[in-house]
């Protein structure tokens, strides 16, 4: 099911409201009242109110949100009420870090392939997953994988972005510091760490 | 200077169109429209002019914004204009990529000094960086560094941040999956890339 009409910014935050609510809920929390989740989830309340709007109407007055509920409902609405299955590209120091991170089974994701150039990265196991080599980046489609990382070298990234986009991926989140053309279809999310570094100092004191 | 009143969520889009403004200025553009920037970036017009009227309006009904002196004016708001030092603080995949990472001068930023606990580490040079002792970190004082990124693992992470704030660190970047508790003056940014991949089924066509 696609809902429509819910803004990219409100999407955006679901998955921070995913997390808050399912760490509420192993808290034993029951209920949350939006003022608790955006302390936890350091987002204004009254914009917590105005995403959940877009989707229904979640909360009973005075008493809050089901958080069990509430966080079965965002995962059905991020599609994440499924395991979804995502292959990384690029085993070098960030991919590894990638193949390393423990959160993705928060959200249900599952890392379940990585594929490399280098030959003497091929073959080799990393945290249980043997690296293969990017011509099998066509077997992607039988084994219906839609997501993908990329995490190879700036030059590197728009080939790998279409051998992707041939083999049926959909949604691609690109770690190389550059603009990735795809087709409309193919959501591509481009993280830029520099960015977020540059925030920084706008909320750091004069001298 | 610090500007009162502007959201957060425009904060986050300033630097997203600060190098989108760049790129303009370097491909010999002197005006841009916002629809033309928000084909850049991939956010919507009215967003940006919206997010730009909170600093003042640098536009021209039919002509556009002025690309170099707009990009000025947000590396002023964000108080990037000068020059900011950044440390990093653990040196495994994860900061080996940061260190490799080329994105940062866009913004200004210098990745002034690298951080790690292991003796294998300390001493060895990384992209021109001497990897020091964690016992330094209280050198930053002197050194009147204020920007920090964390990418230890998750059980160093709140430690770490402990040791920076008494360093005189006033922005930290945390790489590690987990929340780090600072005084209010400290603006921590969490970067968790598994929230990232969660949004991307959503977009994704059904089957």
């Amino acid at each position: 099911m696609r809902y429509h009409r819910i803004p990219d910014e409100t999407i955006r935050r679901l998955p921070l409201y995913l997390r808050g609510l399912l760490f509420a809920s192993e808290q034993g929390r029951e209920s949350i009242s939006s003022r608790h989740l955006a302390d936890l989830v350091r987002v204004n309340p009254w914009q917590i109110r105005k995403d959940f709007s877009y989707f229904g109407d979640f909360g009973t007055r005075g008493v809050g949100y089901n958080a069990e509920k509430l966080a079965r409902q965002i995962k059905k609405i991020l599609k994440l009420d499924v395991v979804q299955k995502a292959v990384l590209v690029g085993v070098g120091n960030l991919g590894s870090a990638v193949l390393a991170y423990p959160g993705f089974s928060t959200y249900g994701l599952d890392i379940a392939a990585a594929f490399d150039t280098d030959p003497q990265k091929i073959g080799r196991k990393i945290k249980n997953i043997v690296v293969q080599d990017v011509a099998d980046l066509r077997t992607l489609k039988k084994r219906k994988i839609k997501l993908a990382i990329i995490a190879v070298p700036r030059g590197a990234a728009q080939q790998t972005a279409d051998t992707l986009v041939k083999a049926g991926v959909k949604g691609i989140l690109n770690f190389s510091p550059c603009y990735i053309a795809a087709p409309k279809k193919v959501k591509v999310i481009t993280i830029d760490i520099a960015m977020d570094l540059a925030r920084l100092p706008y909320y750091m004191p004069a001298g």
